[in-house]
């Protein structure tokens, strides 16, 4: 519901970004403390963005599956990095019905224990591999930080890609496939650039050797972690006895890859995009796309209905849209509230369009007005659509350069952020030492080593100990 | 993995069943017993199930959203019998991480309780309705009974379709609507018929005011129920608060459905149309349509391959084809394994055909060999799945039909039950006592009361008391 006391995205973006959220509809609360309830739009979208990747690993071969939600406890503890990066926010079903069960089971975090003690029996020889799997799931973690709708939930919807390959040169080449994949949809669906690079051994996923991810930069400055990949070498292999017999008939450890991608995008992109009237949906993930607000009084509603119906008819087939006839408003009122639901166009139409055929037609992301003859919609608007996406991902690439600061001077990177000027991309020489120290005065962790920036570092000296520079990081503070 | 000493479907059904579901790859068991694991070919046909279900729900202007998992105690005890319904198989979540919770949370057996909670708050008037809502999600139900793949698991995935409207007769008509849904995919994508009807009182769902089934009889003679509808009245609308303001300003609690199909559905599939060889997977759902097994020596392998390829490439936009170039096993082995998988089609082709430019053609269903030109196949293929279906669809009906038995005569309906003969379609009182009595000494439960023969009704005696029908009832073990 339009509100004028809410805050605004540019005065205190935190408030802003869970008021927008509930107040237009898009999630609510739950009565469990750090869950949320998609609603129609927002389940919307992550259903668009879902398929988008779904369909490319099909492509690419990849198979999906579904594995049970509970996994034995004692399995969970199989591999050693992972338990104890995971149990500290296991939720724990310890009933069923009256009885106390044996053994505890954990609503899985992530499902490599329970996948891996099963798939091992599938592979017997080089033949069975590569075995290339994902799942479209839902999994818990307890979060005990303050938790944010989408960015920090303790329920989550993604996809979780297992794959088994014979050798390592294999496994290694599916991560820029993978990456791109990811990238791609990003930047074709929901308009969200984003920077590739491999975390810090400090920041990998627990259980992998090399963890790499596509991060983001959130509108307060903060970085956040996107989609992610993970090379797990032979760790979860050994864990599990994940063998095959190669071509000379010996018996070797596979190698083995996961990646993933969730709701937490939804939240993402409903931050970068916003502003302070409400959210701005990248129309490929609108469910409305076009909303038609007719404008009429008692004496000329049913001629201004019947053009907007005739609007409609013409349009549905090109764009979802959607008329608001609703009588318990105003048509003002209407358009606070579908400019805070973030829907990409609207199309006004009173008595006057009537007579002259055309109809006003205004973009949410810039609120700029054309007029456009009926006739015209059809062609018109899907090619504004485009417009709008294009826009959105290039407003959201330019704030994002603008928030990268490349810096070789510590006391820079201090200012970064201490004001919350973005990332600083600066020098290190890969010490865990030097991570931990920066952490500690400034607050600020490495998102990732950003690929691209990586052949910068040559002649480089670290930030904070001036020795030789291994990589160029991206320090922020981050979700 | 073929073998002969599996069970035949003939001879002893359940372990027949278990067998080929896992023998097939079709399923695994997993470490959480009573819980499975979805391999490719079973999450490809949830899949195509769902997505057919989800377009004519969406075309209907039913809206996804998604719920949190896990619903705290107070919650599911809101009302009564719900509550009595689902508590002894509810799975308990008492701890995160190393906390206990204030609050034990359930794992959702189905989301009434959460879902009410929350949607009462976004319906204030009359304009906010009919609120059609639908969810595809996994819940938990902790069955202490013997579970079964698919037909009785502790985790299954279905769609949870959750209605509200201002009047009884708008909720009333969504039933047939929905119910018609159901049964034309069931129909259309996996040549499955079922029995419509009404359940009765005791057997109803928990806190419905009535229930609606689509009922299928297994290869045992038992009847297993498939998708259902529940029109729930104002029962949770009194329990939750859920009113609405109606036109004249009156405060009303709303009227509401929900209604379900589930993952139950493969099992069914894979029960009623399988035969002693392994699963007949209907085209619609089979991941793989076709698959061409190229029939090789060491002299001839190079051209064989090549001309499979080349079939291959001939019909894949057709048809979903694979060619099993494995050379670890013999052809004849490969016919096996692939009849147990139940792939609806199988090409041969071995030296004699690259020559004659044919290749043979085996229906998974009849077993019946046919010469196709290769220059034919991308037109004989599609013709080919559709009569499969056809005649899957045909068959089912024709053992359905053969096994309902219509009796007025108490000693035929014992007889039935204890020979394992499928259904009794008998005329019955109403009452609950004749139900019960019946259960008690035959074992039979009423099924439904199919809509199609309640007109049936009129004139006859109640098969146990002898005073009037009121319905004509199908009784018959049942899963």
């Amino acid at each position: 519901m339009p509100n004028d006391k809410r805050a605004k995205k540019s005065e205190n973006f935190s408030e802003w970004y869970t008021s927008v959220l509930i107040d237009s509809g898009f999630i609510d609360y739950s009565p469990v403390s750090g869950m949320i309830v998609f609603r129609p739009d927002s389940y919307f979208a992550w259903e668009i963005i879902r398929d988008a990747v779904d369909t490319q690993f099909k492509k690419s071969g990849i198979q999906n599956v579904y594995f049970p939600l509970l996994i034995p406890e004692k399995l969970l503890e199989k591999e050693k990095e992972h338990v104890e990066g995971f149990s500290p926010e296991v939720a724990w079903v310890t009933h069923a019905g009256k009885s106390k069960l044996d053994e505890r089971l954990a609503i899985r975090p992530t499902s490599e224990t329970i996948m891996y003690e099963v798939v091992k029996k599938w592979i017997k020889s080089w033949r069975d591999l590569p075995l290339r799997m994902n799942q479209w799931n839902n999994v818990v973690r307890w979060e005990f930080k303050h938790p944010t709708p989408f960015l920090r939930s303790r329920e989550f919807l993604w996809n979780e890609g297992h794959t088994i390959f014979a050798t390592k040169e294999e496994a290694d080449a599916e991560r820029d496939e993978v990456l791109g994949i990811y990238e791609r949809v990003l930047k074709d669906y929901i308009a969200m650039p984003g920077i590739p690079g491999r975390k810090t051994d400090y920041e990998k996923f627990a259980g992998a050797e090399a963890s790499y991810s596509i991060e983001h930069i959130m509108p307060d400055g903060w970085m956040i972690q996107g989609p992610d990949f993970h090379i797990d070498g032979q760790k979860f292999s050994k864990a599990f006895g994940i063998t095959f017999l190669d071509k000379d008939g010996n018996s070797k450890f596979a190698y083995q890859n996961t990646f993933a991608i969730s709701t937490r995008e939804l939240g993402v992109l409903i931050a970068v995009h916003g502003d302070d009237r409400g959210m701005i949906l990248p129309p490929k993930i609108a469910r409305i796309q076009a909303v038609i607000i007719p404008i009429y009084n008692s004496g000329n509603k049913a001629v201004v209905l019947e053009k907007a119906n005739e609007v409609y008819a013409s349009i549905r087939n090109k764009v979802r849209a959607y008329i608001d006839d609703n009588d318990a408003y105003s048509p003002g009122w209407k358009f606070n509230e579908w400019e805070l639901k973030g829907v990409p166009i609207r199309i006004e139409l009173g008595e006057k369009e009537t007579k002259s055929g055309k109809v006003s037609v205004v973009r949410r992301d810039t609120l700029e007005k054309t007029e456009i003859p009926i006739s015209e919609l059809h062609n018109v608007l899907p090619r504004l659509l485009d417009e709008i996406h294009n826009s959105l991902y290039n407003r959201a690439k330019k704030y994002m350069e603008a928030h990268i600061h490349e810096v070789e001077d510590f006391k820079k990177l201090s200012e970064i952020m201490e004001k919350s000027m973005g990332a600083a991309r600066a020098p290190w020489c890969g010490s865990h030492e030097c991570e931990m120290k920066i952490k500690e005065d400034t607050g600020a962790k490495i998102a990732n080593m950003p690929f691209d920036a990586q052949s910068k570092a040559k002649g480089k000296k670290c930030i904070l100990c001036g020795k030789e520079a291994k990589y160029i990081a991206d320090f922020a503070r981050s979700y």
